[in-house]
């Protein structure tokens, strides 16, 4: 009898403990969604600074704006978390190609991290492979002197888009490696895009050491498919000038944090960030200011509904996701060497959209602890808790602490349409998607804040 | 041991046909978001026609674009369907405001089916209530001779904004002829919108028989919040003038059908539909050439497939959803004529944003034969079958005929933004949500076809 008494007063709890969560969680959504402020925060760091890669002046404000944010938010603490960081510099570029009779410019963009051409015009003919077996199968004498066009396609089968940019993205991050052991002279590729327009996609790339830096630039999807028609036809020329370059030496640059103290066990840590860096296109809107205007939401809704959370929570504006990690890196060292202890760390990195899912990068033991309260979040449009997603600035905590990571996971379809490109501003957000993926950050920081999470 | 093995049996059948429906369902998927056209034709229908509302030339041009798309997908049979259909008419239109020392021009709709000034301007003192009860609580003599500015403001709070739709669009609806009962002269409301710009939004409105037609304009948020606080300052004045009116005589128009016909039980139908008509500003693109062309998207990828459906597959094209539903009742009195054989009809007509879930009207036992293929359904990001939602268009089928309806649920954060707006054109459309929609529809064409509903 005793035991049965015992089950139902535990299942008494239980449901009152649902109830409360579900009628916070409607809380956090309402302020959120009504008064919200993320939406114009991201209209002040994309229309008054713009794109803002690492090293770059406009990281540089864009760092004193987040500490302004963070603090208008409402955060107990706001402090600057040192990071050096490398500086790639565009400068003046161009790509031209003679498809028939003349040379026409073509939109293209330098990768991220690439040398150029030094000052000088680089002009070659073009050999077109569509994927790395192609190249393989070419002789040295095919490739040697020429610009090799990779010519891959972004699988828009796959549904998840990330899946078809995870297959892609090998050709933008290795393609002038393997293409100079040949002796190619330039790579071109077609963007990591799902786009159906001609906006080229930056983003970055790998020298492997030892061999021969060659530049790479990218094309926009028609003008990938016009190349592809004259390679099929002909033999087509590049002239491509490129004056970016890796700066010698790393740039003094910060992580931004605002931080709310927890009221029952404030040495328990819920770290939650975006990046502030972008590339040095676009407005990077989309990637990343929303993951950051998102976690300095979640301190404002705390703030505003008087939510005293158990756990420290952290809002982190990291540096550096784009070519390097180095403010991530930063974070977790200055974790480590302080032994803090982290409950969960979640990044929003994967655009303003709709929010459908939560990433959880972490045991099985804990993704049971969170999907328990998959029906919570079930009318906040949040149903997929099925993937291993955390996120890259989040990475070292796991690396080097073991912490729990967890991802917002939007939906994926309009993502690689702006990734990277300079279509990737303000106006591509709506207002209404950005606040959801906030509600749904605050939603879940609350539940481990409240519940913990081990 | 046989019943043993008779379950086993079964199980191993089940299985089996599960494997065989992801396959199709995979088959579908990779069809459309590979080589589906309806991107395309949604262009063309946009940009080369533009808006169309019923009775109007653009709606008769429509109808032949629609007819022509219809056997460029391949349909088995094409025809017209005669429908008689009213005709509003807009003309020219102006609304000026006094909101502090003179008058200013600004952004603003006649509502849908309004009567205007009829060439006159009309300029009185406006009075705002927030909502019904206030006006309810005004003497007549306050409101008499005056132009009442309803400022109801659509509630953010709602996750899924059709919630917020139903709840604000009375205002639309109902407000002249409630405000005429104590003699005012004229309606301004703030529009049926989530935008945080200033499009006016216009829409269907209703006169009750035997109470005066006044005229009815609505205003984009921005301009709503600049007469809010003119309103709770002074008593701002308004000029409006207006052309427009409901046509004397119906003009005779049509739905567009293709279909397919059914290789074993081709008396059996599923339709599948959206709306060609539009209100007459933007280009109705999210409303509803989505539908449109996801409709006749599924005739395409069913041909190209080459999958033979057992059933009869008959993609419609409802005209007049937007002022009259005539298109929807002249295709149920004819299916009722013909004592059709209805199994169950689809429509999309919520934008072709992401899909998200299936709405179902139906008995709880035909909802369950759907909703057991859920998890074949999730990897397409489609979850909630819990609405109870079917369409405007397939509505008389259900009144007429008890046919079972569903409605497809795209995310529906962006759609009160655009809807009815100079803002719902081609460029808001993204061309892998729409697709996906598609996709969605067509699989659960491809399962009901397959194994039946009833």
């Amino acid at each position: 009898m005793k035991s049965s008494i015992l089950t139902i007063g535990i299942s008494i709890c239980a449901l009152n403990s649902y109830a409360q969560d579900s009628l916070q969680m409607r809380k956090i959504s309402d302020e959120i969604m009504l008064h919200g402020t993320c939406y114009e925060n991201l209209r002040v760091l994309t229309k008054t600074i713009g794109h803002r890669i690492s090293g770059s002046p406009e990281a540089a404000r864009a760092v004193t704006w987040g500490e302004k944010a963070m603090k208008e938010a409402g955060a107990d603490k706001v402090w600057l978390q040192a990071a050096d960081v490398p500086y790639w510099y565009r400068g003046k570029e161009s790509l031209y190609l003679k498809m028939g009779k003349e040379y026409k410019k073509v939109r293209a963009l330098s990768l991220g991290n690439s040398e150029g051409t030094y000052g000088k015009t680089l002009e070659a003919p073009i050999i077109m492979v569509h994927n790395f077996d192609e190249f393989k199968a070419l002789p040295e004498s095919e490739v040697k002197g020429k610009i090799v066009f990779f010519d891959y396609r972004f699988r828009q089968d796959f549904v998840f888009t990330f899946e078809g940019y995870g297959d892609a993205v090998r050709y933008r991050w290795a393609s002038p490696s393997i293409a100079a052991q040949k002796g190619a002279v330039g790579v071109i590729i077609r963007s990591m895009s799902t786009g159906k327009d001609d906006f080229p996609h930056t983003g970055g790339m790998h020298y492997t050491d030892s061999i021969k830096k060659i530049p790479e630039m990218s094309l926009g999807n028609i003008t990938a498919d016009e190349l592809e028609r004259a390679c099929e036809k002909g033999a087509p020329m590049a002239k491509m000038t490129s004056e970016c370059h890796m700066m010698p030496q790393p740039v003094h640059s910060f992580n931004v944090i605002g931080e709310i103290k927890g009221t029952e066990t404030p040495e328990r840590i819920i770290t939650v960030g975006g990046h502030l860096d972008s590339w040095d296109v676009g407005e990077g809107a989309t990637d990343d200011g929303a993951g950051c205007v998102q976690s300095i939401e979640i301190i404002r809704a705390f703030k505003a509904l008087g939510l005293k959370p158990k756990c420290t929570i952290r809002a982190v504006l990291f540096m550096n996701e784009e070519n390097g990690d180095r403010g991530g890196e930063a974070y977790a060292d200055s974790a480590k060497a302080k032994n803090e202890h982290h409950v969960l760390a979640i990044e929003s990195d994967a655009g303003g959209f709709s929010p459908r899912g939560i990433g959880l990068e972490m045991p099985d033991s804990l993704k049971q602890q969170i999907t328990k309260y998959k029906n919570l979040f079930l009318q906040y449009g949040v149903y997929d808790f099925s993937r291993e997603e955390g996120g890259t600035d989040i990475g070292p905590l796991k690396k080097q602490m073991n912490v729990p990571l967890a991802g917002l996971l939007p939906d994926s379809q309009r993502y690689f349409d702006l990734h990277h490109t300079d279509n990737d501003t303000f106006e591509q957000v709506n207002h209404r998607e950005l606040k959801l993926g906030a509600v749904v950050m605050a939603q879940l920081i609350y539940l481990v804040s409240e519940h913990g999470l081990n």
